[in-house]
């Protein structure tokens, strides 16, 4: 039985309108805490080719770290497996922007989805370029995907990220030191933030997440990635997605997503949907505090998981 | 269109027969290092009521920790989601035995996959009784899950394990400073050194997994966890089931797994089958060398994997 | 100029008695908790053989922590530097009851001046016997060095940390698992616990440090230890004396000291006094509140420091 | 007895040349490791007036670590002990570049005397003006010290910290996360690495630390800094001063020292001589291998040690 989308959509737009605590908006860039946190959107494209939305589902935001899925796809289309020899892909058990696990661990950051990881991928992205060109193909490769060619950086935020970004500094100083970070930490980063600035509605974010509910291929034809590589990046979402809240994500909804502390958060369900939400207000781990709750309760009603019979959603 | 799983087993068993590398079987339980290390089981029961087995399929080996799924469904059963106040559900980032983390967070153990949080599982369990009465209790439900009334402890490996295990003690007795240990010591880790020496074949531990492959229903009928608490025990394997390697095995295999020092895997994939895997020679963060190889080689040739679309593997 | 040791300590006494902030007894002790925080107590043992006292000078109190300098001299008696294999000799940045650092470095605790550390030195002075034969070597060894034969074990505060000690029985089986203690755990806490008990006066406290003092010798004639030695035992309570507080204590003291948790502190300056401070008040780093405040202003009243010239206080 | 310095010069000088293990040169900074590892030196000031030297003692070398002492005393002249709101003064149990500890306290490095610290002394030192002006003043006071106007910056070392300081640009950035470095990184760090590329030979530098022999005193009148601050900075060299080796040295050497990557040790004897050793090969924890076994041998000649009575020494 094909679960009623619509009808679910209407009600959780609903329901998190009562919701009281929503979180606290990330206050760390300053371009981010001015965001209205009183915000709401969800998209939901399945794979039959629908799009269904609801609340604020055509207002852009920051995707910040949600970008790391994409850059890591474009990465491993650069060095394929060899980009494992300079990340991990284990949960960190730490918060985003730890730095304790590099020093133990020789300068390779855990997984790809925490930020010293993304530096890393970033730093492959680049490929001896400068920012703007590696820039320049993340949106073009981004753009594909969404099937949009209005999707655009956010130069405010970039620029905020820029002038506070310390602690990335730190990190990315550090892996350099290990020669895991490769150009100048400066454009590194001029490209990482860029990146993290990009700006997208839930609708744009949930079709641009359509190539992982496909198993790798695009909507309109033709493969991004392998099945293989699909699956694998899903794995990622789905054990290391949410910072240190990653097992708890996995334990209430059930399946992969990359949150971002702009609020957005991109589910998958394979074969079945690519899920965007957004909610401004974070909860203490840094992850949407109504989108994941908004997500726990669309898992509920469709009883959409990837760890139940498949029989039981469809 | 449905794998030949006939043929697939048979194809493993000679692939593994073929491997130089198997691993070093676990030598700090002295019982453990008596065993061979050139055997290699796997059976996997279907959906559909099949049995598929080859290999050492019916030698018996220690779970070990592979007896943390059955504990933990156990205690849920018990004092359900209050087992959260008291354990938490995130992957480690350290190894099984790892007592740092506990300090960190003030003896809340990460999850109920690593031995501390097992040892609060097992706390919860004895529930003011006598270890014989808890250990007891354990052997008559993994019975009735598996259909088989023979299944019994190693008392040799009990006795080996209650010997040398210092780290276990002292993770337990830090808890107890804490008081997330509430019985006497002694009688907590008398009754998880008896649970980690349950005795099983790959037949019979698949068997007894098929709770989590049918959604928590139990195949004679009736239900042993509602489907809800069958998804998050899926969940917690798939992101905790392998210490601080889960999440290379999620990304590699794809499925939720469980392994346990005596060199068994158990491995379920959501509304179609409950595998079991076992070789003694493990790989340096713990896991059977052979099982996860044999695992991996088996999700590649039945497409099976949580993160695929459904159709592809059906 | 020789400093008028009356008036200073009749000061000391009096400004000890307007002190409103006295700290907090130590409460994981059950026994402990229950002595009156309102006492203060001071004793100075001079090179040239005079004892200065007032306040509680003469009530006896648990000296717990203070018992690892005597336990550390006679196991260095014992075994020699071999002592050092098994023992490091750094500070060691954690809390007195610390774990985590043995796991980072393989079962050797940091220093004998924290409780792994203790624990260690009890093993060594073990030495095959039972913990009574122990404990009793141990009170002939402090009642020798304080010429005073009543010095006696406080059965009650023994059986208290018996009951208690968590922590302590997980770093004993912790580092049993290193083999780095290697007497049954029970019998090497026995004898810890009974020797952490050891009670004595602040007047009997000083006598018994005195060879510290006197750079090894015996007021009384003979050695006790080497120059060598006494001035190495001197050094580790300088930089290891007050747990995570031994840099804070060396920079506002200026003199090797030990604490314990029961309120007092042994205090040396060579060639000059032995001191002992009794108050059961603890700061936040388990150090006497007020014991620290009166050396900091004996320190500073009789110009006494290690880092001064000799000149100086002479 | 006043020691023989002469004859013990003498000797120390012909048994240096006798080693095998000289320990290994710096490698991490480029200019540093050119240097030739077979060269030793020290030098003696004594309160007495005297300069006793050996070996390579005017070969200039680059001081690296040990301008953290002139700088912490410089910052102790401007702001005083609100220095201490930003840094601590425990030793620190890890490496002189460790940023794990900075994640654990916020911030704040554990003391003036491992990387961290120093470089926020360093933007203490700074004060709103140019690099230059800070290190023309540091310079000065130097130079005023040692009453040697010749000693100068090693621009090479100075450009080659710069181009390879990728750690202390982690630290940098790091602690400027938590507003504890306040001025931009670049500048910290310029003035930083051309502080500790200040070059001097033993005698200059045995001359330039009597302040600290003196009690604080300049030897040709006045006072550098107070009694009370002179003791205290005394602590910290003997708590803090050789990284993760400072209570060894405190146990071997038993006298307040402060070493750098340059294989320059500075100690200090209170009342009686500031010693400079140099040697470029360094031990495993970064301290120079012959300098500290010169500083033990001489400690055991003359018996100095901070640890014994005065009267020993005398």
């Amino acid at each position: 039985m094909t679960p009623d989308l619509d009808a679910i959509v209407t009600d959780i737009i609903a329901a998190m309108a009562q919701e009281d605590d929503r979180g606290t908006v990330a206050s760390y860039i300053p371009e981010l805490a001015k965001v209205d946190p009183a915000q709401f959107g969800i998209a939901i494209a399945t794979a039959d080719g629908r799009l269904i939305s609801g609340g604020d589902a055509d207002i852009g935001f920051s995707i910040q770290s949600v970008s790391k899925v994409f850059a890591l796809t474009l990465a491993l289309g650069k060095v394929g497996d060899q980009l494992w020899d300079r990340v991990g892909r284990e949960p960190s058990g730490n918060a985003f922007n730890s730095i304790t696990q590099l020093e133990h661990e020789q300068g390779i950051p855990r997984n790809p989805f925490i930020n010293a990881g993304a530096i890393v991928v970033t730093d492959i992205n680049l490929g001896g370029h400068q920012p703007r060109v590696a820039i320049g193909e993340m949106l073009r490769f981004i753009r594909y995907l969404a099937g949009e060619d209005t999707i655009a950086i956010n130069e405010a935020v970039a620029a905020s990220e820029t002038a506070t970004g310390f602690r990335n500094m730190a990190l990315a100083n550090y892996m350099r030191a290990f020669n895991n970070v490769r150009h100048p930490v400066e454009l590194v980063l001029g490209s990482y933030f860029h990146q993290c600035a990009i700006e997208m509605s839930c609708r744009q974010l949930a079709l641009a997440g359509r190539y992982l509910m496909l198993d790798g291929g695009h909507p309109g034809g033709g493969r991004v990635v392998s099945p293989r590589r699909a699956r694998r990046i899903n794995a990622l979402m789905l054990t290391c997605g949410h910072y240190d809240a990653s097992g708890d994500f996995a334990f209430r909804v059930g399946i992969p997503g990359k949150s971002g502390v702009g609020g957005g958060i991109l589910a998958i369900v394979p074969g079945r949907a690519s899920i965007a939400v957004w909610s401004p207000g974070l909860n203490t781990s840094g992850n949407s505090q109504l989108g994941t709750l908004a997500l726990e309760e669309l898992a509920r009603r469709t009883g959409w998981s990837v760890f139940s019979p498949p029989e039981e959603g469809d």
